[in-house]
């Protein structure tokens, strides 16, 4: 596949880290929320087997937060999301799907609850922004909405427990999964999650201090020398094999959560008032027409940058590859799929074409590890 | 500067062109809603001095509509745009701000009437379709908000006139600027506009029907070829140079119309009822703190990838620059920046700071051409 630069512009925005991770061999970027956002540092196997090893320091600045805070706060939070938050508290973080009155994906965000009345909403790659502010304005509510100077930047794999615990001493290795506390460094209070795009393990620190910040991204090298820390990204690799969905890629405004396979974060069976709702009890009746399973496909090697069709042996179209990856554990192509009713059953077998040619490949459940 | 591949994905979506531009040479893109928008073909500058003599074929489907229809379509569009479209036409395109209730910029737009109970928003980087969608579920508006499946290609240059006639006819050179009407081609009805984005005159054809679009897209290139036909894209000289300011470099949501020069297009003065216009009323009357400017700086090279603080000879900052680019025209590098009171006058000097080494520069008007 040629390759392609990017054209860099104000548009693009770039983050508190950008002159840091170029220095560091950064060699490709994606885009999320108008944002860079490192893609890889040369090989993406190497970085993979790297990341499942070792601890890893990611700029995810594009990640933005919309804060919004307020009296009628948790309830214009609660009507964006399909996931109950009646009980939701503070210093929680809860992956969210956001839906339209259509019960269409616009954002599959991790909310943190930071007061009664003071919400992140920890975006995927959509304008979250423009959705809260039209419904508040259409509302009337008593909200105060805007995107804060937060950068994040995560820690990821299995020595980042070691590393994050020479810097903030055992108590951030007591931080339950999704849990969030405030870590002084330098002078300025952090908020750091454990949690971050991997299933790696690790923790995302919430950097709204950007002088202290940097400051602690230097330190995380400094003391992660004897642990082998690496400059890295989301790797397109661990996060199929793990699952871990990508709004844009995986699924779009046409796909709603239980087609998602979202259903635990769908609260139908709750007195609470959210967009989407009745039509999600519709879906729910009348059963899905399309679902998003694994599939495992007989190659070597695959790019995935647009929906790539599924077809069964009478060439009928039967779903579309929307991500997939050459995965060395399997020593195959593995990826996420869309297929529709009735041959998202386990096993379906199907053919595809990667760049011309035809290879064999069925559907299994996720994740694949 | 050093460059950075893009790492392509089906989030950061293709165009119909894409396969076509890749076999004709493009080397770099930008990513604007969520799509590839080709950014070069080769040299900058061999490109801009074709564009201002020949003819161009640009994919910028990345121009994505925000189709609405219904009862109450009209009404939510005057919402969310501070200039009064009650005497708009159908038949008409309408270059329109839109703000939030903090009269911030959000998109500005090129809005199409299509029916008095339909319209097309083909808006720049930001995902108006949310915006719309939450002050339509907030204001419970009858409406059908989405977007349609539209790959926009323009055809910009002054040969695009001659170009267009060969294959549409007389009909379509008697067409005003921002008029649009509908054109038949291998048979599919095309809607075309005469605008785009460069001054040197041309179209931009709204391709529905892709299968048409694409055959129109090859003829446009052989029908060309005696006319010196090249693909190309919107030209960071060309569009610098004539002032088409681009939301998201040259301003964004912390700004507001005024500030951006956009009085022409702010109708305070009316009974209609749109977002902002309360603030935009005090605005006015407390007087402006910053304005959208030109600036020319003694300079042979520039490349902005971030806003650049401009000082004066104190080195008190006076405003940054946002977008900027060397002008073969000029012979000097161009700019539009964003000047703090009470620096915005006319030839204000300032000093910048370019690779670490320092320039003179002065302020001007826009556009430069």
């Amino acid at each position: 596949m040629k390759n392609y630069f990017i054209a860099k512009s104000r548009r693009l925005r770039s983050t508190p880290y950008t002159s840091r991770i170029e220095k560091q061999g950064v060699t490709a970027y994606s885009i999320y929320n108008h944002m860079l956002l490192p893609a890889a540092f040369g090989s993406l196997e190497d970085s993979y087997h790297h990341l499942k090893e070792h601890v890893q320091i990611w700029d995810v600045a594009g990640e933005r937060q919309v804060e919004i805070s307020g009296k009628d706060s948790a309830k214009l939070v609660q009507l964006m999301t399909c996931r109950d938050l009646s009980k939701s508290k503070i210093g929680r973080c809860y992956y969210c799907p956001i839906i339209d009155d259509n019960a269409g994906m616009i954002n599959d965000p991790v909310i943190l609850k930071l007061q009664e009345d003071r919400w992140w909403i920890s975006i995927a790659d959509s304008d979250v922004i423009l959705f809260a502010k039209g419904l508040a304005i259409g509302n009337n509510l008593n909200v105060k909405i805007f995107e804060p100077n937060v950068d994040i930047m995560a820690v990821q794999g299995p020595k980042s427990f070691k590393l994050m615990e020479k810097i903030f001493g055992e108590k951030i290795t007591k931080m339950k999964f999704f849990g969030f506390d405030y870590f002084n460094f330098d002078g300025a209070k952090h908020l750091i999650a454990r949690s971050g795009w991997s299933k790696q393990g690790g923790y995302e620190i919430y950097v709204e201090n950007t002088k202290s910040g940097l400051a602690l991204y230097d330190k995380l090298f400094e003391e992660g020398k004897e642990l082998n820390v690496k400059p890295g990204c989301p790797n397109l690799i661990e996060r199929i094999e793990s699952a871990l969905l990508s709004y844009g890629n995986d699924m779009d405004n046409d796909d709603n959560p239980l087609e998602c396979g979202l259903d635990k974060y769908v609260s139908l069976d709750t007195e609470i008032n959210f967009l989407g709702k009745d039509k999600l009890k519709q879906i729910k009746k009348n059963g899905l027409i399309k679902k998003l399973m694994g599939v495992i496909i007989e190659a070597k090697e695959i790019n995935v940058s647009k929906s790539i069709e599924l077809l069964d042996k009478d060439n009928l179209k039967i779903g579309e590859l929307r991500s997939g990856v050459y995965s060395p554990h399997f020593k195959k192509v593995i990826g996420i799929a869309m297929i529709n009713k009735p041959y998202y059953n386990l096993s379906q077998t199907f053919k595809i074409s990667i760049n011309g040619t035809i290879f064999e490949g069925k559907v299994c459940d996720l994740p694949f590890i």
